[in-house]
């Protein structure tokens, strides 16, 4: 048996989230349904998180075991000859067999994407939320600062669930980076600027990103005071966070995993042929 | 009666070109519906460019004669309430009623984008051509300038019809700008290099830039040399240049005007309230 590590974009839309639920498009049984087919058997393929229906990805990691005898660069090249365009393997790699992309991994990195300009061009309407009203950045990129260390994220997080199958009991979760950036704009452009929530931690809960980001909106319109996120945090209680935002703009960018072969930035693109 | 100029971006995946067909989806067709809800009447769009089935917009211009009451801003944000979000009005403005978006224009500039990665992402597929085989930039460079000038395009058009609707009974075509560029890489990463190939002119024929693209791309496969540019144009057969690229790399970029109130780089855009 071999153990193969593939990293996945995918566009999230027309998909029920990544989790395989009988008779709905995911991102888990398609690309276990082409597994099989090259296999010939079903490997179980393990994520390193479950994202949301609508939920984009530009760096999901997920590895599966076989006894195939195709090439870690076979299996890269054969899944995006038989995937559909909105799912591509953009990396694969063979690891160890101890290697889990879940219980292995040591941050892993959201991006949510907030439209700022007045009209959203038609290819990106799919891929961000559009805010055009006005947003005090400074407050949110204050407020962001306070998601930073560790927490009970009870109040931003969906009533149940999490991302991580329920296997950590605990509401705590440590955050590494919480931060509110400018991009596309404004020397581009003010009608095309964007502002993106970047979040890098340990694990999240269901929804935690997206009720962050609500609650950061929430602060952007004045209705939260950055100073109020530790009061949030102490109640305990989720109806006093901002809204759980459209999953369309949130994006899983990266994971990270200790081995340094295992994590994206290390190794080199294999310059292998190409598939579109 | 009041002549409105409106700037339009789409994506022309799930369209069949912008000129009105009868029971097909189309571009023209869909905004004059919208503007017959609005107006009571069913005003006459006139567009800047026929843009083909599967090739997008950034800025075609249109434009329509009406009574109706509303504001240019009133018409942009009404008319972004009611199309799909692949269609959206990114400025409105009224305007002479000698103003004609396709015989004023004076300058229209088209982008055709092609993928050089080795792995298109899934939010971009469909919005560029994918060619990850080796290709000589420089020589595609140097191929591309061999367009600019006056000549006759019949090499480089489709068997009949032109874009304009055969007002121009010519093949002959002025070209201010033929140029390669490179972008997204390799700064970014070898993985996200584009190759945009950037064309400007008076007016063209039908398949034009998609044929010059595929000629540029023959010369970088080394199949034609650039100065065997001139040589195709003088034998006047479309079967001696290169083939027609697929339309969802081709983006209408820009139409300019004389009159500098018609050109897009001049007006502001209207700080009016915002749509989605």
């Amino acid at each position: 048996m071999r153990n193969i590590k593939i990293t996945l974009a995918y566009d999230g839309t027309d998909y029920r989230g990544w989790a395989i639920q009988p008779g709905q498009p995911t991102i888990q049984g398609t690309v276990a349904d082409v597994l099989e087919k090259l296999t010939r058997h079903r490997p179980t393929l393990y994520g390193a998180g479950r994202t949301d229906a609508g939920v984009h990805a530009a760096g999901q990691v997920a590895n599966f075991k076989t006894d195939s005898q195709l090439t870690s660069g076979e299996f890269q090249h054969a899944l995006n000859a038989l995937l559909p365009p909105s799912i591509r393997a953009t990396r694969a790699e063979e690891v160890g067999m101890d290697f889990h992309s879940r219980w292995n991994a040591v941050a892993k990195t959201y991006r949510y994407r907030i439209f700022r300009g007045r009209v959203v061009p038609p290819h990106l309407c799919r891929y961000v939320q559009h805010d055009p009203y006005p947003l005090d950045f400074s407050a949110m990129a204050e407020a962001a600062r306070y998601f930073e260390g560790e927490h009970d994220f009870t109040s931003f997080a969906a009533s149940t669930g999490s991302e991580e199958d329920d296997r950590e009991r605990t509401t705590n979760r440590t955050i590494y980076r919480s931060e509110m950036l400018r991009e596309g704009g404004p020397e581009v452009s003010r009608s095309t600027e964007e502002w993106v929530y970047v979040v890098r931690g340990k694990s999240f809960l269901r929804y935690m990103v997206r009720k962050m980001a609500g609650t950061l909106v929430d602060v952007g319109r004045g209705k939260l005071f950055p100073s109020d996120i530790p009061g949030i945090f102490a109640l305990r209680d989720r109806s006093k966070s901002g809204a759980t935002m459209v999953p369309h703009g949130l994006w899983m960018e990266e994971v990270e995993y200790a081995n340094p072969a295992h994590s994206p930035a290390v190794k080199e693109e294999t310059p292998a042929a190409a598939e579109s």
